[in-house]
């Protein structure tokens, strides 16, 4: 099943995408309601307009967002200069992010360029109920939607509020999702951990990263979901993000498109990149005006999940 | 106007409680969707039974606690042997907690005793909705109901978990509302930044806690909200919690109650007071059985929120 919801209060209003996407079903409901169980098959059947979408979840009831490709924790953590603890590899790192709201695939990015506005494009999954202690078998079973998130981040804003030892708020503005959210028996490459599939970047109309999403992500989202859920109870309507898509390439850092690599998944690995190869970053984060595009390819090169198509307004 | 929940659903049923508390009017939807705006006045009046009652906000849409009691941060840092920046005098510290669910009032906490079960008595406040980058006075503007908090703390997760640098996720479970939510024109000592109110706190039936509310907040509500809202904007339902009430009594670490101080919002305030004095901590943390009350009083000794009366079920 497809689903994706057009503006409408806060919850937005949900609609059954047909196969081809040529046509939608409105439901009459949100995703939230279908989420939590009111499924209905029956409204009317309309031309389907990915244009006219708001993100499939306009606001869920938590947002608990993994760092699994640990090859981009390490990368980032030296462009801060901060060394990884080895634990690193055993013990999922977790933040809880903003899950209300969360923006629609064409809404702009807004912040202050001083604040080191990067993108990170990750997938995400939205759990039914799980129990507290749920163990990764149970966690697995509870996997319901597969999604793509922006999880934009303020670079610039991260040293100074992870030094003070709570984790991220101010740094973690609102991420924004694309269209289509699909249910997990219908996603290709959806191995019931991972998302076997190609994350697509691009900044300003050039190639900025082209990843293999099920590489390299070193927890599944079945751990993630066990790690979430140890001390407390998931509500159906949690999502659950991935972390930075970031591939290893043979153990040493990625190389850029033009240089025959995968890229990137955010600007702060170019930039770390940058720094071991030529000692400064050359790559300056989000300006007024730069475009973010990110979308998925199954392994036959079809869309996945529509496309996130971001403008960045600085305030 | 005073707001309570029964049990119902994922949200709860909310009623109009009486000044005098006997009886209630039931309004036919839930809290939450009389914060964004669904206030209903007719409805059935109804004796009204606390006992009976769950959360007011049974999940909310965000929760994110500060730490204005930063005398509170500063011995808690202490205690495992960190120690507090300047800074933290100046600039909030918050993290962003659980907010679904929230326990009902005499709901057990439930955990394993090795992760250092402790109890955090707050005051929380609901806002209406906040716009991205308010200013104080629009954030205090912003204050929709005051509520009280046990915000549970895993206290042996904590350093492992803070260590990763992303802050709470598995050392903060679920936290525990009193039954009553009280509008901000209605609460007595509410003077539009702190609530001027004495928290009280027994464990296991004998005084813990007897302390100034209103007293030692670093940070009163409308700067939590625009710290908070610095780069988000906050949806209506967004919870935001004091940190733990805190006393710094002359300047110097607080006295139990029996040694004639006004004790203690938390187990492990306690436990550095007597590292301090003894070289080691003598109270433990919360076992199987143990029994939290946490309750606020006006300057009239009267009850404001009804009663949190936790008992510890031990996994």
């Amino acid at each position: 099943m497809i689903l994706a919801s057009y503006p409408d209060g806060r919850d937005g209003a949900a609609c059954i995408v047909a196969p081809d996407r040529a046509t939608a079903r409105l439901l009459g409901r949100s995703f939230a309601e279908v989420i939590e169980g009111l499924v209905t098959t029956e409204g009317d059947v309309r031309p389907f307009d990915p244009q006219a979408c708001t993100a499939p979840l306009p606001r869920a009831r938590q947002f608990l967002d993994g760092s699994a490709y640990v090859n981009h924790v390490e990368l980032v953590r030296r462009a801060r200069g901060a060394r990884m603890p080895e634990s690193f590899w055993t013990d999922p790192l977790m933040y809880q992010g903003c899950a209300d709201p969360f923006l629609g695939p064409t809404a702009p990015i807004k912040g202050d360029p001083d604040w080191g506005i990067d993108l990170e494009a990750e997938v995400a999954i939205v759990t039914g109920d799980v129990p507290m202690g749920a163990d990764v078998d149970t966690a697995r079973a509870a996997i319901r939607w597969v999604m793509l998130l922006n999880d934009v981040s303020l670079r610039n804003l991260i040293p100074p509020e992870l030094a003070k030892g709570f984790g991220f708020v101010q740094s973690k503005p609102p991420s924004a999702l694309a269209p289509l959210a699909r249910s997990v028996d219908d996603v290709p490459g959806w191995d019931g951990d991972r998302l076997q599939a190609r994350m697509c970047i691009d900044l300003n109309g050039q190639p900025f990263g082209r990843l293999d999403a099920g590489a390299d992500m070193t927890f599944g989202f079945p751990q993630l979901i066990a790690h979430a859920a140890k001390t407390r109870p998931l509500p159906a309507g949690t999502v659950i993000g991935s972390g930075t898509v970031s591939n290893k390439l043979d153990g040493g850092a990625g190389r850029t498109i033009v240089s025959g690599g995968a890229g990137y998944g955010c600007i702060a690995e170019q930039r770390m990149v940058e720094t071991i190869e030529t000692g400064a970053p050359v790559t300056p984060f989000l300006r007024s005006g730069d475009h973010v595009e990110i979308w998925m390819e199954d392994s036959d090169g079809r869309d996945l999940f529509g496309r996130i198509s971001q403008k960045v307004e600085t305030l």
